[in-house]
């Protein structure tokens, strides 16, 4: 199945996971199942994708068939944005164990540094961005919690044996410098957006100076974004002539040189995505070949600090409020 | 000696200050004086400059010749990384206070978000970034004191009547969300680098939304940054065709077109800074004109988000610790 990385406290990660992210209900349990299969061993789950139910049965029905045990699977989810008040964090985490069907989860991750008001999880759930979507102008409403106490009561769910090991997601250096000072148990993790066309070196070697760990999402760059309007349809770097050539010099394809990229990086994991079953299988094939040394600068070289999944960009456009965490 | 803004709180700024950065010490207390008797009404200075007894005397001077009032005069300073702890906030401003020869403090800023180990004042003031400059290699020393320890600190002063108002310096977002969710008095300013080559949009829209005052340093760019190997020499805005077009144009010289970009900038002053007196008429003879819309929307088309002063770039050659606040 591939590498590990170990984190901070002495877990081993498996360097590749599938990410749910968009992954739709009705074929969630069986992407879960064939990926499981298939020899996928790490799943990147959260509460917000709106299916840990069916990852849930997906992983279920892969247990209950013998095809590994538990502790042979590395489960990720993340702690959504209304939950933050540290009266909240365990009912969340609570939820998607109940959901995903497990009694610990392997990793969990803050989704954002960005904290909103609670919305009851029998309101609605996965609450999502605003606090009434069904208003004329749907808004988001911040809450004042700060990023320590949310992850203080991180850190008791890890007391509680709920969680093994913690971390954030889409937080920059000083977000974790700060946090840092807070804590005797900083994050395991950082899962931040990484893909050629937004390589983020300094963070990543911040990062690894400081022994966090960082998960690459996205890691093919636009092609979950352009349907959602985040993207644009001709910025593929898959469709990169470097990214072309090297798929010919390798015998590979364009994404399989492109996510071999991403796991060859120092202090880097990635969590692609796919609901193809076909691509379960191409993506998982990335232990075979090593990309060189040179090949991985001209990768990197592609860097143009294009970020998709930004909320400085989206946020006021859909969510009335303008929060741009990454300026 | 044109416009001020009104910070957050009622107080008004001259939106053109004097930067005392690089003040060589025995033209400072000349050039400060020579300022004020040309109309200049905003210093800002910091305990890092390593000149404030001799901005003191300048002002001291240019009071006592009665040029101006105490209060006609806006002077802000900064506290210094390794005097974040809340024990040694109000010893800092003390010590500044002293050497300005002021009782009070019309603006005291965090300088940078970056705590330091304490280094007592007599041991060597200004401190600057390494705890043992004479160490084969000086090394940069991290204190763990968080951003809000600090403000809660800077607060205290205020209601002592040390100072006015307080503020930030080199804050990006986050670093302002999370502090905001900390208090109930968030800073009046953020002092960061602005110009044309870093014109920080997102952060001033942010800044402007929830009211926090942006002052920008190095107005004019590179310049003051070439000779200390930050800048390379051939960077310099003003000599882009664009602004010399428009100091045609304007018939005012390239700097004055660069400033006042700054000037007209929503929610934005700006500190420049010279020690020739020449430039101090110069650089205050901007509030007979003004940038069209258009010229000024072309000036900030020149952004390269090129950062002189980041720690990022210069911690690690300097001071043996990578600390990329910024990224």
């Amino acid at each position: 199945m591939g590498d590990t990385v170990t984190l901070r406290g002495g877990a081993k990660m498996p360097k590749l996971g599938l990410g749910m992210w968009k992954a739709p209900k009705d074929v969630t349990s069986s992407v879960v199942y064939e990926a499981i299969k298939t020899g996928w061993r790490h799943l990147d789950c959260a509460a917000d994708y709106g299916n840990e139910q069916e990852v849930g049965l997906g992983i279920k029905k892969a247990l209950d068939e013998g095809i590994c045990k538990r502790e042979d699977l590395w489960i990720t989810t993340k702690l959504w944005n209304t939950f933050h008040a540290k009266e909240h964090v365990q009912l969340a985490c609570e939820k998607s164990l109940k959901d995903l069907g497990l009694t610990y989860l392997d990793l969990y991750l803050v989704h954002f540094p960005i904290s909103l008001k609670f919305v009851p999880i029998e309101k609605r759930y996965p609450p999502e961005w605003t606090h009434d979507p069904d208003a004329a102008k749907p808004k988001m409403e911040l809450a004042d919690v700060p990023l320590r106490e949310t992850w203080a009561a991180m850190e008791e769910l890890k007391a509680k044996g709920l969680v093994k090991n913690i971390g954030v997601s889409n937080c920059n250096c000083i977000a974790l410098m700060e946090l840092m000072k807070e804590t005797k148990d900083p994050p395991a993790v950082n899962q931040v957006e990484l893909h050629p066309y937004l390589t983020q070196e300094r963070l990543l070697k911040f990062c690894d100076m400081v022994g966090i760990h960082v998960t690459g999402y996205s890691p093919l760059g636009s092609p979950s974004y352009v349907t959602i309007g985040m993207a644009g349809a001709n910025e593929s770097v898959m469709e990169e002539p470097l990214i072309k050539q090297l798929a010919q010099k390798y015998n590979k394809s364009p994404a399989q040189i492109v996510l071999r990229w991403g796991l060859q990086r120092a202090n880097c994991s990635i969590v692609p995505k796919t609901a193809s079953v076909n691509r379960l299988k191409e993506n998982l094939a990335l232990f075979d070949f090593s990309l060189s040394e040179d090949d991985i600068k001209q990768i990197s070289a592609l860097n143009r600090n294009r970020r998709y999944n930004d909320p400085g960009s989206y946020t006021e456009r859909e969510f009335s409020q303008y929060w741009p965490i990454f300026d």
